[in-house]
């Protein structure tokens, strides 16, 4: 049994996106179990209509929402304790959730999510994870937003998160990790990446393999499972891709509805086309992994539908399945065994 | 009459893709001069080829070409007045040429043009400009990749130097200018963005419009005329934003082959395709232009074609005739006039 809260008002839709999201998640995931936090009268006639879903679920009253263009320090100053995205979080704490997902604004997530779950022993900096489509099929990246200007010390944080999480999402056994650079060579980019690059070369960590640097363009080609970067880059480089992505398909579009020619081209190829739209659907890869804190919490896109959201509970769903936090931790205690054994000579 | 100088042996290709790209140029533009150092045994085979172009450029023997993997350092020591880069850049310094171009590689060409022309007085350090195409046309982004880790004042100059390349490329009077950044609110971002979002708006500068911060998806919608950014960034959003559009341009193209459907709609459509395909030619954005220097150098991508290296020869041409090196001495000018007048108190 996997039992997800969500944050039902959390999202530019709430309720209306979150429990048909919630319906579909649990057709494919009969062993999930929600606990389900928001305000009771505007869940109710959503959850009507699905009736599995309300069987597997427990409806938990929230006055307050958070909304979506709130300030951090306001919506702890509100909502801690009585929001229903702080509650959400705080069922993860307690231990009646294994993870929380919440469409909610992600500065107030991460605020609540750090101020309630607090960061990992060992772990300075928590980080955003994201699933990045690729040419070979997907990598994690991160940090894509939480820790702006990260340091070498926390960039190697990032690497291991990064690396235990590729092998809870892809089943490998030691995933590939890039440093996210201007250029392949040692003497490029700035003073933190390259320290963090003479780090991860020495800690020789066991749960990855350090590939050295990478490139922008190699985040589309896949070339590594895991890219780690600071938050300021990744976030940009992320919301790049998509409007990029977004750009082209739009062009596509206008190109195949101009002429009448291409209208009939477009009918012959209308499954070539479905593929395709499939291939690049942006709600698959949606949910991103907060990752350094005492709990999972997986932040889903605002503006996502049904589908998204039900992706976003997949991957909440994915990261307890394949016990995440437990191979961090688990990779952190070996990192730190193998930094502290040489600091003690006299003891060998 | 435009003289422009060319590295002949810069890019993977040297002279093959370079002289056939002069002569595309040229038939565009007849009052081309051009000056080409290259090795003349090389150019010759190529320069038979295209007797118009012949007839208007000069060959400047140079024994030393720099390589695509050669160190900035190491290019310097060994190609400074002797290599066909070098003598392309000192052609502008000394007035012989109004602008250079080199498909060579980036670090180098840098380091050669920083070393030749040295910066413009009154810009600490140079930025590279790279033209970005939008869905509403195109817009200026900068830096690129030449100054990784530039702080608030720095950027100040980027945004100061990409107005007046947007006002030479556009035909506009005032282009706006963004700071990229990973949320639009002013509190968001790193200490140096959001200083030199006080600083710009406090500046008020004559030939721009300050428009605040944008995001990562803010550059494929063309948000605004101009998006400054330091070095690292901007290099990575770019080469992540270049990965997804190959990345697409893939998936579409198997999705067409994959069926023999979607191969008669390929038939029926392909005027639709063509047009796509043009509309998304990475090689008309070719061309980043170097600013900051006492003197126009513009790098083109090394892997090129004869059509790509004849769009970076075109931008040559636009910034000389709209006089992009004038409008950033007057800007330069009117900022300190701007600032020195109020140091002065006593005076009024």
């Amino acid at each position: 049994m996997i039992r997800i809260s969500l944050d039902v008002m959390g999202g530019d839709f709430g309720p209306e996106v979150v429990i048909p999201g919630a319906a579909k998640a649990l057709e494919r995931h009969p062993d999930i179990t929600f606990l389900l936090y928001g305000q009771s009268d505007k869940c109710e006639p959503f959850l009507e209509r699905f009736p599995k879903l309300r069987a597997n679920a427990t409806v938990h009253h929230c006055e307050v929402a958070i909304g979506m263009d709130e300030k951090p320090s306001q919506a702890l100053r509100r909502g801690r304790g009585v929001s229903s995205m702080w509650r959400a979080i705080d069922a993860v704490k307690d231990g009646t959730a294994d993870v929380a997902v919440s469409a909610g604004n992600t500065g107030a997530l991460m605020a609540m999510a750090m101020f309630c779950l607090r960061t990992m022993q060992g772990i300075e900096r928590p980080a955003i994870a994201g699933i990045w489509p690729t040419a070979r099929g997907e990598s994690v990246v991160l940090d894509i937003g939480a820790t702006i200007g990260a340091d070498a010390k926390q960039l190697l944080d990032f690497a291991l998160m990064g690396g235990a999480m590729a092998r809870a999402l892809f089943d490998i056994d030691s995933p590939t990790v890039g440093l996210l650079n201007v250029g392949a060579e040692e003497v490029k980019g700035n003073e933190e990446v390259k320290e963090a690059g003479r780090l991860l070369r020495e800690a020789d960590l066991d749960g990855l393999t350090y590939y050295g640097f990478v490139e922008g363009d190699d985040l589309g080609k896949g070339t590594v499972d895991v890219v780690v970067t600071e938050g300021f880059t990744g976030n940009i480089a992320l919301k790049a891709a998509e409007g990029t992505a977004r750009q082209m398909a739009n062009f596509l579009k206008m190109a195949m509805s101009r002429t009448l020619m291409a209208k009939i081209g477009y009918l012959f190829a209308r499954g070539a086309f479905r593929m395709l739209r499939e291939k690049l659907d942006p709600r698959k890869s949606n949910g991103g992994v907060f990752l350094g804190l005492n709990g999972i919490v997986i932040k889903s896109h605002g503006g996502t539908d049904a589908e998204g959201y039900a992706a976003a509970i997949d991957v909440a769903y994915d990261m307890v399945k394949n016990g995440l936090t437990k191979k961090i931790e688990n990779d952190l205690k070996n990192y730190h065994a193998g930094r502290e054994s040489p600091v003690g000579p006299e003891t060998a």
